[in-house]
């Protein structure tokens, strides 16, 4: 089969044996935000169309390429919801050749106070991760943070903290960017860790943020161990907001997924890695589930 | 006397006959970020030139004008601090024609945990306040809103949160900007408290930042009411982080009173507006303690 994963801003493909082996992966810069709607079959067969004309497997896509401005929207399958809830609403798109494509719809689900949340590519990781029999928790860092619960192998219900995006906003714009040494320096563990410990005082974010300019100013906070208060500061925000329980699985690139094995262990979550190529996993998982 | 509110982007200055009424008043857009240092002695005046000649009283400079960025740096008063204090740590300046200008102090102090937080123009106006013989606390919303608590006429601590800087971030890069109508719209009271609402659940400012998103994208939250449903959701964050006690003093402009008294009401924190003029009034007294 054919896996793809494609996000808003990269695509990643792989074939994968009968077996669940990844046989071929391949990466390219076309995130959906670069590609017209009539071209999605063009721009597929032109990164993998070599893939397609020797395989004639399944071929799922998951992603932002599922969303109102990718490809075709996939509406969200609602929590609690497992593999065959996900299988029942692929999304069919012709990929040309008289071929046809699945889009992996992203999931809903509503907290106890009926606000709703949504996400869209990270159930695909998601089912590529070996659940745990009974209850357990996931955390998915980036520029939007997940936090999901799973119990027997279904998704109940996740959180979203705009973490990467406020830190990002925080780092190019306003008092706290202009602070900022412009190069990225080694990771600073002790301010990191500082700013963990400043995210559990009394008065909140909002006035927890002026502490970075006010630490600077009185030269209590150097300029290149700045930014990883900052970034320790938001993702304690981030984690404390969650109640955790058990164990918790890391799904993350290697910066990230330092940063928040450092937060949890520091926090008292008991957290570790998950397995590397969640998405082909779960991409694999997910064909073996298709109907008809 | 003639007193000066020297602001980052405006210039405010009042002439004050000797019972302390305001005869004069004049506004100008040419805050300390328009002006190169030589030039304050000329940008001041520019705008009261007339006024220099006819009042020989003294002349008091408070707000950014005294920052490092400014005409020349006042070093922080620290908290407790008085009226006195203030007068104490005053800068002098030569503002031409053989005449010394004084130049209010920002005050600075800590918190439990030894962090510093500072402010600079605010001071003046809260000297202007009848301050209440015991215990008291105000408000001062802006782009960093300050929450001061003050006991027998000193200003003892005060905290300052980034709400109206994160607001604007938020409102012009990034998702939630996106989904934001351009042009500003009638003040949506439901929406507002529908923020100061979800800023008290389970969570999180990170994680209720993302509600917005998903609000609007189950059609439960008006493009119109989103940006007040944002500022409810920020003030409601900002106010929750204080503990409250006693009457509250709200120094604000008519848009943020409007706001800060709502909120103040709905998470029940008795609240009033401080009457006008604040920093006149605050300039004045500070003349009176003039020494030599």
């Amino acid at each position: 089969m054919i896996g793809v994963d494609w996000g808003s801003s990269s695509f990643r493909a792989y074939r994968i044996g009968p077996d669940g082996r990844v046989l071929d992966r391949r990466e390219a810069d076309c995130g959906i935000i670069d590609i017209g709607a009539a071209d999605y079959p063009a721009a597929l067969r032109q990164r993998i169309g070599d893939w397609l004309a020797v395989d004639s497997g399944p071929v799922l896509l998951s992603g932002m390429v599922g969303s109102r401005q990718g490809w075709r929207e996939a509406p969200y399958a609602e929590c609690p919801a497992d593999l065959n809830d996900l299988a029942d609403a692929l999304c069919r798109v012709d990929i040309g050749a008289g071929r046809i494509g699945h889009i992996v719809p992203g999931l809903s689900c509503r907290d106890a106070d009926g606000v709703p949340d949504v996400m869209r590519g990270e159930e695909t990781q998601l089912f590529g991760l070996d659940m745990p029999a009974g209850d357990g928790m996931a955390v998915m860092p980036g520029t939007h943070s997940k936090h999901v619960r799973f119990q027997n192998g279904r998704v109940v219900s996740f959180a979203t903290a705009m973490t990467g995006e406020v830190f990002a906003l925080l780092s190019r714009h306003g008092l706290i960017a202009a602070m900022l040494p412009k190069d990225e320096a080694e990771f600073e563990e002790t301010a990191f860790c500082d700013g963990l410990a400043a995210s559990g005082r009394p008065g909140g974010l909002l006035h927890h943020l002026f502490g970075v300019r006010t630490r600077r100013l009185f030269d209590e906070l150097a300029a290149m161990a700045a930014r990883d208060f900052l970034s320790g500061l938001l993702i304690g925000h981030e984690l404390r907001g969650t109640e955790w329980r058990g164990e918790v699985r890391i799904i993350a690139g290697q910066k990230l997924a330092t940063r928040y094995l450092k937060a949890c262990g520091w926090l008292g979550i008991p957290a570790a890695l998950a397995p590397e190529d969640a998405a082909a996993r779960g991409l694999y998982r997910l064909s073996r589930h298709l109907r008809g």
